[in-house]
């Protein structure tokens, strides 16, 4: 059952649960600060494809089977999967996924596109429309740099606030079980643009709408930052991050203890070349299954906020010089299924 | 409260309703059958802006504001709205709502969009996550042919089997009311691809998708074809009206008699030269609100099914000679909220 908890805040009296978790990194990420913590690392970025598209489908496949796997269950065992990408019309997800023949809705929220994904699979678990759903998505700096920016042949020099699509898909099993990690609830992104023309760098036109998220679940909950042990941005990198923190303290909520963001957690930034930090709806899905989903199971984190934030640009708006407007999803997890606890 | 009616549909116990619909065409669209029945005439496909792309999101504007009117509601009486279009990462919709601050989900069903959000939004509404939720997509005619075919100024001669995207969007307002036209369930679409290669035959590749979730939704009710006033699907056109009843003689349920097509209803194939017929998310939107909701909800049609079918393919997947994935879901729209009266 829902309880409506505000404008935009959803929660549920009885949480539903992620209950397997699975993810597919290619060489970049497993050289990275948690690069032993994935369950699939592919070294060779094609994935044995003729395409990047193609090898992004083949990824979010395998991370897809390795999730059944895990939950020791089928395809058809599966209600309904929620699945959503960066490419051109969800090329990579809507070519994945045809094969298994799961009732899919697809969606497109940019890099937020994982929260969007469980917070709508968790909603038909709820509700009892789907006895198991999936959440997943994907990204690949190869099919990601060639539809935004340049063919990699082309050897652009990248900006030093730009950010590094990560190579790497995530997916969740929701369903009701009485184990953590529970879903408490969400709350709905609101598109923000505050006028960001530079499509290089995306922290500073997604923070916006990753301030305006968080307040939003604040007020509807009458909770405070300090209730959480984490409040993790999807992929702000160091540029937003900072502007998040700044545009919260301005709005008199100060996070600066509890944020981290996976953009900063995926790559070591004075190691790895990724300038302000990862992106892609990759890089907040990676770090979640990896990182972040063990440590509420585990009770290492009691409550953590994971607010993925999206850039809706597209090439074609950017060559038409529009500003880049920017959403985020909220998605509440907690070892606990109430307060009571 | 819903009564999951099988594998892939869903049934409401207490339907919520299609309180509000309303619509934008261009001058084509205008001049068809259907032509007087639409809100919003803009007879300059522009609509005044600097590209068909802005033009589209002017379109998509103009109509959610036209079903706020018509509800008497401002945006922020809205608890979310789901969207989607045809063009790259959903460029025209996500312009367009920049603006109107209403908390949302982005989809992603090519063609197949409306019924998608109308899908979801009613969840929701029955789950009480929105009081009220409005379901919106569009197509234009100059962004798709861009997009997917060739520019307006190359002049491509147009194969038989091709189909003419609508310049239309359709919007609905949903809420719980005690009034028609209710929205008894839905049925979820799963991907299908028979190998057709060409992408100028969408109808053809879209045709075993709307098959598969019309077979889905008798399997799970125990209902028949003849229960039904109307089986519409939303955009196979000709060619793919003429195989979905072949491929449904083979599975042993004949529509025929029940069986209609919104790219058949939107243009006139004699006088209009559209080849197939019509296409595009605004197609099945345009021809849904302003001719099938109206007709529900005077009781002139008591049960439909509508079927929005969409081609899964890109530009990209095109050139990487992929054949074109389909999909279709169905919403079951009627006049009654249950089979007791």
């Amino acid at each position: 059952m829902v309880t409506k908890a505000g404008a935009r805040t959803v929660l549920f009296s009885e949480p539903p649960s992620i209950s397997t978790w699975a993810n597919a990194v290619s060489k970049k990420e497993s050289e990275g600060p948690i690069g032993k913590k994935f369950d699939i690392i592919e070294l060779d970025p094609t994935f044995g494809q003729k395409s990047w598209e193609k090898a992004e489908s083949a990824m979010i496949s395998a991370t897809l089977m390795k999730l059944l796997e895990k939950a020791e269950i089928k395809a058809e065992d599966v209600d309904c999967v929620f699945a959503g990408d960066l490419i051109n019309q969800c090329t990579s997800s809507t070519y994945a996924l045809r094969d298994y023949k799961i009732p899919m809705f697809g969606v497109y929220s940019a890099c937020a596109t994982m929260a969007e994904t469980i917070a709508l699979a968790s909603l038909t678990v709820d509700s009892k429309v789907a006895k198991r759903a999936v959440a997943i998505t994907s990204s690949h700096f190869c099919t990601a740099e060639r539809q935004f920016r340049f063919p990699l042949e082309y050897g652009g020099v990248r900006p030093l606030e730009s950010q590094w699509t990560a190579t790497a898909s995530g997916a969740v099993l929701i369903e009701k079980t009485k184990t953590a990690p529970f879903i408490r609830g969400f709350s709905i992104g609101v598109i923000e643009d505050k006028g960001v023309k530079d499509a290089g760098n995306m922290g500073a036109a997604m923070a916006p709408a990753a301030a305006s998220v968080i307040k939003a679940f604040f007020e509807d909950t009458k909770k405070s930052p300090s209730e959480f042990d984490l409040i993790i941005t999807g992929d702000l990198g160091y540029i937003g991050s900072q502007l998040l923190l700044s545009l919260m303290k301005m709005e008199g909520i100060d996070i600066e203890k509890e944020h981290s963001d996976c953009g900063l957690m995926l790559y070591d930034r004075k190691r790895q070349e990724v300038s302000s930090g990862g992106s892609g709806c990759g890089c907040s899905a990676a770090v979640l299954t990896s990182v972040l989903l063990p440590s509420v199971q585990k009770g290492r984190l009691k409550n953590i906020l994971f607010v993925a934030t999206g850039a809706l640009l597209s090439p074609m708006s950017v060559q038409q010089k529009e500003s880049v407007p920017g959403t985020a999803h909220l998605i509440w997890l907690s070892t606990e299924p109430n307060d009571n606890n």
